[in-house]
């Protein structure tokens, strides 16, 4: 892997690629050009041929891009053609839409099972993933395989969750929760902070129209 | 406002600002040093007098910050003092997800309305905000102010709700939709795509662990 090289920058564009060349695949495109995919992705044809040439390159001068293998390639970089196991902690709103999001499994990221400290939800499954209450979890880390944790749990539970997470060796994490996780070095951790988001948004509207 | 000399980073971090400064109210704390804030948040002393001063400061030599103060202010700047009403577009899972986080509204995010194809949603209601037929949208839009609409519906319809969204007023979107969105210069696009950010954590997580 030449990944140290690698700018994050060009890790963040890597996902929207993959999405486009999906969608190319869904059209039957079988073969595109840097100019096309420049247009269509709304960036210069210069900048997809240095952020692939990071990997490669894996353009033909005259022929362009073979979509296929393309997307293939950039699929085996962002690590899809290996299973990603993945645990939900809480079984709210939030947890239920995510393990009820088929497309993650098509890219192998499989949820196993589901945490939540609700007794009435013990038993229960989403769509045959088992609702587990959460002090199941060290038991369960140990005895099954996952790689990343997905929290969708308060803030307030973030913290000690995280701790048992770590312990019991999850090495990316996922988070939901509204609030920054402390994790070692070797832990990754992804947010998704849906309020600062929306906060973003709002800044965005009331200055752009106050100075329009 | 000086919005336009402020740069995309210092606004990327105003909702941090304003969500640890909220967690401190919630702590009781009444003011706060930069450099205390600093260790809670783990960036520089500097950093947060440098992101602050772009608003005009609101620290005072000796004292640190008001807390309570600082948190109104960086809420006016987020265009928190004023209402937002939102419509939501998909009532499946992440629309309901969404239309039941009671924290938008504390931050003035109101859903007036939501709206899907499913002709069996129709007349329902979502903590009573009505589920509306999306033919209903535009006339919908006409007879009430709604300053956002956030996207919870599949690609393949995105494009041709937006055209209609945008039609009627709308300036910005919060897009959930697994697609880039195309709309005018004056409309604002806040994109959560989560598979983009799962495949990033899955990047993340594939290559730190095989070089490691």
């Amino acid at each position: 892997m030449e990944s140290d090289r690698i700018s994050k920058a060009v890790i963040k564009r890597l996902p929207r690629y993959y999405r486009y060349l999906g969608e190319l695949i869904e059209e039957g495109v079988e073969r595109i050009s840097s100019a096309e995919l420049s247009r269509i992705m709304h960036v210069t044809a210069s900048q997809i041929r240095q952020d692939l040439n990071n990997f490669g390159g894996f353009g033909q001068q005259g022929y362009g891009y073979n979509v296929n293998y393309l997307y293939d390639e950039i699929g085996k970089i962002l690590g899809l053609d290996s299973e990603h196991p993945m645990i939900i902690l809480g079984a709210g709103n939030l947890g239920h839409t995510l393990a009820n999001f088929r497309g993650f499994e098509k890219r192998s990221f499989r949820v196993i099972g589901i945490f939540d400290i609700d007794p009435r939800l013990a038993g229960q499954n989403v769509r045959g993933i088992p609702i587990m209450m959460i002090d199941r979890l060290p038991a369960f880390l140990k005895e099954n395989h996952a790689e990343i944790a997905i929290l969708t749990i308060p803030k307030d539970q973030a913290a000690s969750l995280t701790e048992i997470l770590v312990q019991n060796g999850i090495k990316a994490i996922w988070n939901f929760a509204h609030v920054d996780l402390e994790v070692p070095d070797d832990v990754i951790v992804e947010n998704v902070h849906l309020s600062d988001s929306l906060m973003t948004l709002s800044y965005n509207l009331t200055n752009t129209h106050r100075e329009g």
